[in-house]
């Protein structure tokens, strides 16, 4: 990416083993975030790019000499983040603050996964295998959002601990929201309340659990939660937007005493957080970047098994040549999500 | 209270019977609480003046028609705000946003508790009795915390779920910081950092399981908590000041995937909470108004078999006709926290 809406595909040198604890990853398929759109919409102009793409399904073609856990031909996932999995911080399940770890798609040694090849460092902490699964199952979508828009959904719920019986509202209908209202049935959400206007999406979204819809947004959509919830609020609010207008919209659909789960980067740095927004009704604000490699153990079963589906926000395949058609759709919101092949 | 700094003790109406669910009581014991000295210094000047006060022990003396939990003659602990008890908001555990209750001193029908007499609405739902004391009980500052202080400092523990082995900071050495410290020695926190400099205060903090004390504030003291836990930061962070610097402190030194839990209304409404301070490493943040009537019940029992102590946060008692000295011995800091006898 070398600024705003210019994404283009180039011939770049092979990454090679640089540590003996590196693994090299062909990738068989990847994906375009939303979290890639902030930057496609907002990037300075630069001369040299930067890589670009952080959620990868593929086959380990090389193995550094420290690497034990993963070989040459497995199908593995690689988290969005990588980790040790071994330090103080991953034990306690939050993988993306390792302070070994770090983000791909940065300037820097360890290029995006919107590529043939990847370097994945500290293999053992971040890989997982996906065990008797081949390059042509029709399960690579779904695992595929193992690497991150699933998996984020999963965790803001997760964060928010949502249990048996609570209401779930959750604003925005993007991926990660809709993966949000899969995730919080998962868990039990007796009624899952979805924010959002676009009826592909939250039709997609009923599919997966939601109750209600609403397209309301600010007070008018405030009011209509508000009634759908006997004048109390939601238990949980999953703010899956990033902008300031939907966490004011989270504060005042959160029932005293709930909590507003953040998920996506938050797109500002100051925000009410006083008696009127969240202290005077012990409302909990909580949420941040998914530490996948936490999860991975336990959702890929429930794909292989066929318990969940998180494949189904890909409504778009594009070649990796074609990576530009790809944000360009995401971008005008003609893709929800938009798959990369090999 | 007339302006700041401008506290006198007058003669008014007694209090009467104005719904069935009320009760009437006569105090025993008060106090000051570190939120009065908010508009103690900074109060605009009114013709008025407001009632003032919530922190109320006393005795029934008239029970409404409609008044079945508690009878004249009973010594009773009212929480700061009354609560129906029975509705969802209550039942959640959140009776300081019930919406059928109120908080005391404020102007209108229902006075403040630094008075001889207080009218308490909905009795059945506010009041707690506690059996077997009488007014000459050693116990009875203990059980007065009870209305707010200790339980303050309790919930704010609670909502940060506070668990065996873990660490907690606790930033401000005041009455609830002090509080808090108890709490979270009683839920079976291993180190407890103390964050203060007013060493009679911090003395008391060790006393009740603080295992260190950090004098110094700012960028400072943050590098002595991670000195202090191995670079990490401490699970858990009581921030017990409700100023801005304080919040700052306490995202600086709070551990990934860790908890923020305010206590005291925040002195400002916008803060930070983007990446950098809350979401990229997984922070959350919670606490505000402790629903003290949830707690009562367990901790009466505490108090009187003599677990805890609570009541050790009074260093200073004035008669009411003297308590203008206890707000100015407070705004000093020469007083930790008044109780005032009657």
């Amino acid at each position: 990416m070398y600024g705003a809406g210019d994404v283009c595909v180039e011939t770049r040198p092979d990454p090679t083993i640089l540590e003996p604890t590196d693994a090299i990853v062909r990738a068989v398929r990847a994906c375009v975030c939303s979290s890639d759109l902030h930057p496609y919409r907002s990037m300075g102009r630069t001369d040299e790019g930067v890589p670009i793409g952080h959620e990868l399904l593929g086959v380990v073609e090389e193995a550094g000499s420290a690497v034990t856990t993963v070989r040459p031909g497995d199908l593995v996932i690689a988290p969005f983040a990588w980790s040790d999995n071994t330090c103080d911080v991953c034990r306690d399940g939050f993988q993306t603050a390792c302070p070994h770890g770090g983000f791909y798609g940065n300037p820097g040694d360890v290029g995006g996964q919107q590529a043939e090849l990847a370097r994945i460092p500290l293999a053992d902490g971040s890989l997982v295998a996906v065990p008797d699964v081949d390059e042509s199952s029709p399960l690579l979508p779904s695992l595929l959002t193992l690497s991150d828009v699933y998996l984020t959904g999963y965790h803001t719920a997760h964060m928010a601990r949502v249990s048996p019986g609570q209401t779930v509202a959750v604003v925005g209908d993007g991926a990660v929201g809709l993966s949000a209202v899969l995730a919080a049935r998962q868990m039990g959400a007796e009624r899952i309340i979805l924010m959002g206007r676009h009826e592909a999406r939250t039709d997609l979204g009923r599919e997966w659990g939601a109750t209600d819809v609403v397209a309301e947004r600010g007070a008018e959509g405030v009011q209509r939660v508000l009634d759908l919830t006997d004048g109390l609020g939601s238990h949980v609010v999953v703010e899956a937007v990033g902008h300031l207008p939907a966490y004011e919209q989270s504060y005042g659909v959160v029932r005293a005493g709930g909590v507003i789960s953040r998920v996506g980067v938050p797109q500002y740095d100051d925000a009410p957080v006083g008696f009127a927004s969240l202290f005077g009704r012990n409302i909990t604000l909580t949420g941040g970047p998914d530490p996948v490699r936490a999860y991975l153990e336990d959702a890929i079963p429930q794909v292989l098994s066929g318990a969940i589906d998180p494949g189904r926000v890909f409504d778009k395949a594009v070649a990796l040549d074609d990576i530009a058609d790809g944000y360009a759709a995401m971008d005008r919101r003609e893709s929800l999500k938009t798959i990369v092949t090999f």
